[in-house]
């Protein structure tokens, strides 16, 4: 049987160790390090030749080095005779730009893919893309897994009364339709509008959240400009206490200083990017481990078993 | 016929708006920044349909922002619909991993070279590669041109008497041969070598510099060890004074530090990296432009003129 292998870049190596510890052995040895002059200097320390091998890396910040390091990370492992590498991504960078919304912009989620692909992985493994298509960017494999469990499981043992689950805007409605199903909770979708130009916009909530406790759903919080409006929103409407639940914690710009601020009692988020030290800044931000979920799907894709069950 | 347009990232702006005044026209308007997370923002903000288009980008530092701004631009070229797009890359990053000297180390350049026919360069245009062999890394056409003409001119001007052009280093030999032959000048090699574990280097010099003017001749200088070095070597067997010329000013860690301490007299660059203020702290640093030849090279691939001319 060929032996599987987990190796990491230096994007998110707490969370690769853990995902190492849940699948019982240690993580592989390589250096992924800098050159004076800041080209990434990469060895792999121990024989993989014939290996199933797992390369975990978030595409966080420095984003550029982070897929680099992946893309150098996989060349070398190529050139080394791995048999099989699949590119563990728990967090897909630049998943925004995944289409021409004006003219004469690129499409980077795609060349990311394409570059993913070019460098050797032969499939994909990432956690709540921003938006589904992106698997069909790649010609090979990808396992799309959900955070929607682990976030699910804290929520349920908060036990919340009167719970709503809400999404921040029109494009989150489906995320927010299955986290509500799944609590027995209502809906609540928050619609932005302008009246006319140069007016303010207007936050309007479809579905009652007055009185009850909400849970603002999004898969990342990057400045947190839209939660944190929109939990304006649901306290302005009554609501008594506002959570939200993210599964990518990008958390730049503003995010920490606005989040504090803000009305929302937690932040709940997962390690697909690493906090460092930023939940010292922003006591509010809890993070929940996917380490099991992606540990148990990497198990899975080795054994050559269905995923597909971790997503009920 | 296709109209010629200029594009450029941020890593050499100034060499870009140098090219484009050579060719008698203006840079090409495109939005090169980034979004609050340190994801690469592109818009090309004129019209490119059908258009001839090059995008001048060096790989260097911060080398991955600048090899991701060169990707991104070229994709969102390529959906713009150019007509064909070529990479100009005076300094091309990287090229230094170019082949596996031990195991399980990843081939750099190579991919390096993938990732930008990937995005969708339908050429490349690139300066004193660190090793030739790297234009046999693309499928596509690369023009390769040489700084020699340029360096060459400066340092006849400088009418040097009794010059001797020394290599640092066995590698440079070719290169040092083509510059002493220009010059009708003599050539010398450094020699490194270590008589035994852990005992000193030894620089041992072949050729004669006892009371010569030494130009040191590299394709680049990285953290100055290896030039100094050489430098110190040539001053000890006798010569008069030293010189350096080396194309890429790539000049990380210790080199200001290094070379303005050093016996060199002065280091002699061209613009395929912006120095951006270098030259207060090391006043021996002179740079050199390669925008007219660049331009030229630019010119005559848009009016499908050979450019192997230019290397005479
Ligand atoms: N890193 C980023 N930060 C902020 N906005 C982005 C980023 N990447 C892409 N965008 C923009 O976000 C918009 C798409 O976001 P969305 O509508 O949520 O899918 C597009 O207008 C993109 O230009
Ligand atoms: N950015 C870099 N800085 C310093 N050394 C490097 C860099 N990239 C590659 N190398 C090393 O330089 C050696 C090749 O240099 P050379 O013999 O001059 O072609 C290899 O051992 C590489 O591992």
């Amino acid at each position: 049987n060929r032996e599987l292998k987990i190796f990491s870049g230096n994007a998110n190596l707490a969370l690769a160790h853990e995902i190492s510890a849940y699948l019982g052995q240690k993580l592989g040895e390589a250096t992924v390090a800098s050159f004076s002059d800041g080209e990434i200097r990469v060895k792999i320390e121990e024989n993989v030749r014939g290996a199933d091998v797992f390369v975990v890396q978030s595409c966080c910040q420095p984003v550029n080095d982070s897929l680099m390091e992946l893309l150098i990370i996989i060349d070398a492992l190529k050139r080394s005779s791995a048999n099989r590498i699949t590119a563990v991504i728990p967090y897909f960078g630049y998943a925004r730009q995944d289409r021409k919304d004006q003219p004469r912009v690129p499409i980077t989620a795609k060349l990311v893919a394409d570059l993913i692909t070019t460098a050797g992985a032969d499939r994909v493994l990432t956690m709540d893309l921003h938006a589904g298509q992106i698997q069909g960017f790649f010609n090979v494999p990808v396992d799309h897994l959900y955070a929607l469990p682990v976030l699910l499981d804290y929520i349920t043992k908060k036990k919340i009364a009167d719970l709503v689950v809400v999404s921040p805007d029109a494009g989150g409605v489906e995320r927010a339709r299955a986290f509500a199903k799944r609590l027995q909770a209502n809906l609540a979708i928050i619609d932005k509008r302008r009246e006319g130009p140069n007016q303010a916009q207007i936050m309007n909530i479809i579905g009652d959240v007055q009185g009850k406790n909400a849970l603002l759903l999004d898969d990342m919080i990057d400045t947190a400009g839209t939660i944190v409006q929109g939990a304006q929103a649901c306290a302005d409407q009554g609501a008594r206490e506002v959570w939200t639940a993210c599964t990518h914690a990008v958390l730049s710009g503003p995010a920490l200083d606005r989040l504090q601020r803000s009305c929302i009692s937690q932040v709940v988020v997962t390690n697909t990017i690493p906090l460092r030290g930023k939940e010292q800044v922003c006591p509010k931000l809890h993070a929940l481990s996917v380490a099991p979920l992606l540990g148990e799907a990497i198990r899975r894709i080795h054994e050559d078993e269905s995923v597909s069950s971790l997503f009920a």
